[in-house]
């Protein structure tokens, strides 16, 4: 381990994040709210601290494999740290852990705030908010790799240290190809789904706001009431679309861009839309029997589309609500509590354990009741044609055990600070599954707010923790990671 | 798969049943409450339909490996299913369903109960419920295999499918000789638990339905409050050594009566006692800290014995309760929660994962962050100094798993009947666990009476299934179990 070329990178990615302040900024000078003096400062500060770190450490060869753990993970706490400078200095949160709570469930997509008047933050801010979510959608180190050649040579290691999944695609045989390709379909998806919800009525801060957070599986909206805040049907189908995009497999985006829909031939693509119809489905009927929604047309339609919508919003990890998921009847609200355990598909930008994970959890132990029928045979796990292998299986299982874990400890810490039992197990699976709403008291109409500082400390770290996919961040606290080779 | 051959057991067991309800008319001739009519009718009928069954079905040969699973299972439900005559004939309840779950919950070791008023209940019926506990505490399976020759072939499939633990013990070379040997551990400690109770100021029938309930950890108390109901701290304590004995493996006990003292060199011993003292002091604390008992040396006492008595309780499933647990701070809540998910140790009568499978899940975990460090290291996972080979690793995990999965489908189960989340996630892991309380409207001092009948159905599977550690069940569902050879 080399602190100089960990900081070195990292120095490098606090310039980025510094420039990318600047956007904000002149959002900020458009509308005139007063926020443009603050935005801009934080913007020079973290620029010129990202600088000066950069310069000094300077070296020569090629990262480490176990340096990549380190410069992600430093990477994300640096951005989190600094992104929450516009919020102080404009003095709209005031306390600098709340500030950056809200700035790690920026970046970690997870999409919980800390404001109860969303509404009356200036626009600057308001872009700020949506803006870190699009950055830590696709991944801010994805994106420089993408933009900086000198990150290609160790730019696997990193690449694979923040892209979610089990094995990294390439799209390319370069990494920075695949970096270009990936950000590429990103924006292309987010300009498109700006587009639509203008074409429904929204205005271009409202529309711009939510595809960031939308392709972000983010969940930050710029209205107290998330998308409730909408009426229009319209609008609630396209994000429920984009929603779902998110949560695919960019890969196979960027296939179908090129020509080849391969999004049928996936068994993880099948599965992760199954699951999402098949829990909206159930969602409507249970809603529809429980007497929540009128049994006319009108009312099948909108069971429907809140069943979708929500069923979609949990299990993509997006965290935008149209409902008050918490008045429905207790199999709906269990329903949902399993899709907070599902996530995207890996390769997409949502949160969770990923649908190929569960996937191969449920196959393994369908091979293991069948080995108690047939003691001798040798049983293998497919996805498609392609057989598992017995090292990327243990590799899966032993993620979910320690997502579970994970989920387990973040419950019973906050519970430890006092958080009463159901609040403390959605704020822990809202939060390590980077979902934004849980249940209880930070269910779809509360906020995170009222939490003590310790509580939105330990919380910041499950958002982190879940965003990196574990590994990433827990070796940093494994004894032999820092040992000499 | 021959129904002959399994009906044959299954009725050879039904004779069994039918003698041991003998007892309890026995109990009742002499307190002559009214119930003795009903329980020998109970008993006649249970025997009667045995004998015949038998006697119609005999048979040469061996029973086949996959018939194991269909015998202990089927010979579980109907002693369930006859188990709940004496609840019928006597009156004490109303409607089979709700006796089938008493029954199911008593055999299972579970310890929920319908009852509001069980105090009320006539003496020969209370001591049936313990018995039942008692009977399916070291398992009626093991039960038949210690008195009967003829089932010493096909025994270690019967064993196997009812102990539990991934791999039993043999303490001697022959099945039958082994069931005996821990038939009479049991029978000794029972008796010794009953002794020091009476030395405690307890009469002949609460030293003994409370002894019988104990060692099975089972649950079942014939008082309103459970322990609570006696102020005694050392009947306290003397319910809190036994619990604890009764989740020990019982090969442990046989070896120490036999002069041999392994405890302390078994890796599962050392990890289930630290477990459970480690979340005993960790309740006093939090209790102490929350304001739940007074700061004096009395005080402090009385935490220590109430964190010591629940933790034991909960962690080896039996379910007696000394306070109500859900008074406490959030923390001790959550703490009691994550011990209803561990269980007694393999080898022994308690519920649950089992210690063993816990503690190989969290080394599983270890290696597999160890992995990512050295990718091309062999990395061997030990419990003391044996290696533990993969395909038993493979078990434990599908094993967990699996557990998990039931636990989620009750709950939602549950949910899906109208009961809410808290309730729906409690009665989900207390009856798959056979613990007994559970948390919400289930919680240590309420009963299930209030349940619909179609969620007493679901939680007397669920109680099956947690008893029978799962793939004993699940099996029989599977269409491979049904296809010919």
């Amino acid at each position: 381990m080399s602190l100089r070329r960990i900081l070195n990178v990292v120095g490098l990615l606090q310039v980025f994040m510094g420039l990318s302040m600047v956007l904000a900024g002149l959002v900020s000078l458009f509308y005139r709210d007063g926020d443009t003096v603050g935005i801009f400062l934080a913007s020079v500060l973290t620029s010129a601290v990202g600088l000066v770190t950069y310069r000094r450490t300077r070296f020569k060869g090629d990262i480490l494999p176990r340096e990549g753990f380190a410069i992600v993970t430093l990477a994300w706490t640096a951005a989190a740290f600094f992104g929450a400078l516009p919020f102080l200095f404009t003095g709209t949160i005031q306390g600098f852990i709340p500030a950056w709570f809200e700035s790690m469930s920026g970046f970690s997509t997870t999409g919980a705030t800390i404001f109860t008047d969303i509404e009356a933050l200036p626009h600057g801010v308001l872009f700020w908010r949506s803006f870190t979510q699009w950055l830590g959608g696709m991944g801010i180190i994805v994106l420089a790799i993408a933009i900086l050649p000198y990150l290609g040579v160790g730019g696997m290691q990193l690449f694979k240290a923040e892209v979610p999944g089990p094995t990294p695609e390439r799209l390319r045989p370069r990494i920075t190809q695949t970096a270009k390709l990936l950000w590429l379909v990103y924006l292309g998806l987010t300009a498109l789904e700006a587009l639509l919800l203008m074409l429904g009525g929204m205005d271009l801060f409202d529309a711009s706001t939510h595809s960031l957070a939308t392709m972000a599986t983010g969940g930050f909206s710029p209205k107290n009431a998330s998308i409730a805040h909408f009426e229009s049907p319209y609008i609630h189908y396209v994000i429920i679309l984009f929603m779902y995009l998110a949560g695919v497999n960019f890969a196979l985006h960027f296939k179908a861009a090129a020509g080849r829909l391969d999004y049928f031939k996936d068994h993880e693509w099948r599965f992760y839309t199954g699951l999402l119809l098949g829990a909206a489905v159930l969602l409507m009927v249970l809603n529809l029997a429980g007497g929540s929604y009128p049994l006319s047309l009108a009312g099948v339609e909108h069971a429907l589309r809140d069943g979708l919508f929500q069923s979609v919003s949990i299990g993509t990890t997006t965290g935008f609500v149209t409902a008050d998921y918490e008045l429905w009847v207790p199999g709906a609200i269990m329903v949902l509590f399993i899709l907070f355990f599902t996530g995207g598909m890996a390769g997409s930008t949502g949160g969770g354990p990923k649908a190929v994970r569960i996937l191969l959890l449920l196959q393994q132990t369908a091979k293991e009741m069948r080995k108690h029928l047939h003691p001798r045979a040798v049983l293998l796990i497919r996805v498609g044609r392609r057989v598992v292998k017995e090292d990327v299986l243990a590799n899966v299982l032993g993620f979910v055990i320690l997502y579970a874990l994970l989920f387990i400890a973040g419950a019973t810490a906050l519970a430890l600070l006092g958080v009463d039992f159901v609040t403390a197990l959605g704020a822990s699976a809202a939060t390590v599954g980077n979902i934004g709403p849980g249940l209880g008291a930070v269910g779809p109409t509360d906020n995170y707010g009222w939490m003590s500082d310790s509580a939105l400390v330990v919380m910041s770290f499950l958002m982190l923790v879940g965003r990196l996919e574990i590994y990433t961040v827990l070796l940093l606290f494994h004894p032999e990671t820092w040992r000499k080779a």
